[in-house]
């Protein structure tokens, strides 16, 4: 038996199913959270990658993403953001690093690199599980989106897995991890002083030096009001843009700087639409939009 | 200053108001929360009560109503569901009574009745205060809508201001309190044991003697899978509809069993696009549907 099924919710017409199953990547038990649309035949997959303290039922209570997806015709998987309970010491100690803050990263340091392998839990060993779970769904025909920390996941997963991925899209992704606090944090202490090594992950490092021939137009939106933008800078989606029009990407990142907006789900939700009707255009559903 | 302004979130081309104000009748602060849209000009109002347990913040998170607001043009007013912090012994005692679950009934009772005067509330300050608040929103041109203790609600005061709402839907409701357990709690201790008074708040009772001309068609949706219908009986929307089929509004209540779903926002969610046309077409948008 590869996944507990703990729930099976019925929504808009589809089935959101609320899963748990022990992993050899991380060794923690894992949550996650899909949904399947009543599309018949099988269905593209979207990954969709949540921000920093987020379990899988946060943007599956509030993202609406499913709405689109069940009108569209496409399946969303919801995974957590880093393992839980792995008892790690310090694990638990801030919200941005350990429990919720896995980046999306394969550890090399100790303490974390037993448990904390998110990068393979996420582009690989989960998706297989699942495509073993849900015969439905195609996860050959697979895009990936984001939240900030889940929108670094995404930029980067996209790149370092040239073709793999359909479409890309983000919400106030942390593009720039190389040179923020955040990023600083979590690389340090889960890739060690390695530089090299980081910028392995690192969205607007990766975007200079892409070479794959494909390349769909990458859409972002950034709340103009959010904190971590304006004032922390934690986000820095400029950085990427400007390292995209330096590169073979170059005017095919379509970066929304949106006024009022804030970094919560609220803002997601408010840009569901536009980035489900982005990645069904590019995961061949064109005819449903 | 009527109200306090706690936050002020953009979402779907509006704002989220977070409000929080000095209530007369309930001698408490409440919180509410109020979407307004972009539209130009005054707008008209949709008022959701929230079911058991909720504050404001469950459904502006959870229902997806903002987004056919939006879209369709009417705020949305969210209010709380009780009282909070009356310090009144055992109104923290159990989920289902007290704290959370005001019922949206004027108490007649000792300890309750110097508070928990939900119905005046929702039906006639908040709405003052909110039309001096929010010139821009049109409280003349209201509809009423709920959720489980909510629908109980919307119904409830639908009937016993005759005129007053253009329309009323309602998910899940608790269509005849007299007979079910959480009614019959509530009731009871609000309302002491004089029925007649129980009778003036009882949908099933008040459509079967509703003289009113304005008779709008009643929308209801239930989760066939709700254990709280099927199970413990404390919705029963068909005694409802008995009730309305040997009555002046025989004919106009649409009951939709489905299929599936259970009592939760998931269920909610998938039918706040029913339930919003239902509402834009009776407050005079139909041009926007």
């Amino acid at each position: 038996m590869s996944f507990t099924r703990n729930a099976e919710i019925a929504q808009f017409g589809g089935k959101l199913f609320k899963l748990s199953h022990d992993l050899s990547t991380t060794n923690t038990k894992m949550d996650v959270n899909v949904f399947v649309p009543t599309t018949s035949g099988k269905v593209p997959v979207l990954l969709y990658l949540s921000g920093l303290t987020c379990t899988p039922n946060n943007a599956s209570e509030k993202s609406f993403l499913q709405f689109f997806a069940a009108k569209y015709g496409f399946a969303i998987v919801f995974p957590d953001t880093s393992p839980r309970g792995a008892k790690i010491e310090g694990e638990d100690e801030s919200w941005d690093f350990g429990t919720g803050a896995g980046f999306y990263v394969d550890a090399t340091e100790e303490p974390w690199l037993k448990n904390y392998k998110m990068y393979s839990y996420v582009h690989k060993e989960l998706q297989e599980k699942l495509a073993e779970e849900f015969p439905k769904l195609d996860f050959e025909t697979i895009s990936i989106a984001g939240h900030s920390m889940g929108g670094f996941g995404a930029l980067s997963g996209f790149f370092t897995n040239p073709g793999k991925y359909k479409s890309v899209s983000a919400w106030a992704p942390i593009a720039n991890p190389l040179t923020c606090p955040w990023g600083k944090k979590a690389f340090g202490n889960y890739l060690g002083s390695n530089e090299e090594l980081w910028h392995k992950y690192d969205p607007t490092h990766l975007i200079g030096t892409y070479q794959h021939e494909h390349q769909p137009d990458i859409l972002i939106h950034q709340g103009a009001a959010d904190g971590f933008y304006y004032k922390d800078h934690q986000l820095q989606p400029e950085k990427f843009v400007e390292a995209a029009e330096a590169s073979n990407y170059k005017g095919k990142v379509d970066l929304n700087v949106v006024d009022g907006y804030d970094h919560s789900y609220f803002f997601i939700s408010s840009f569901a639409e536009a980035h489900a009707k982005h990645h069904a255009k590019h995961l061949g559903l064109s005819s449903s939009l």
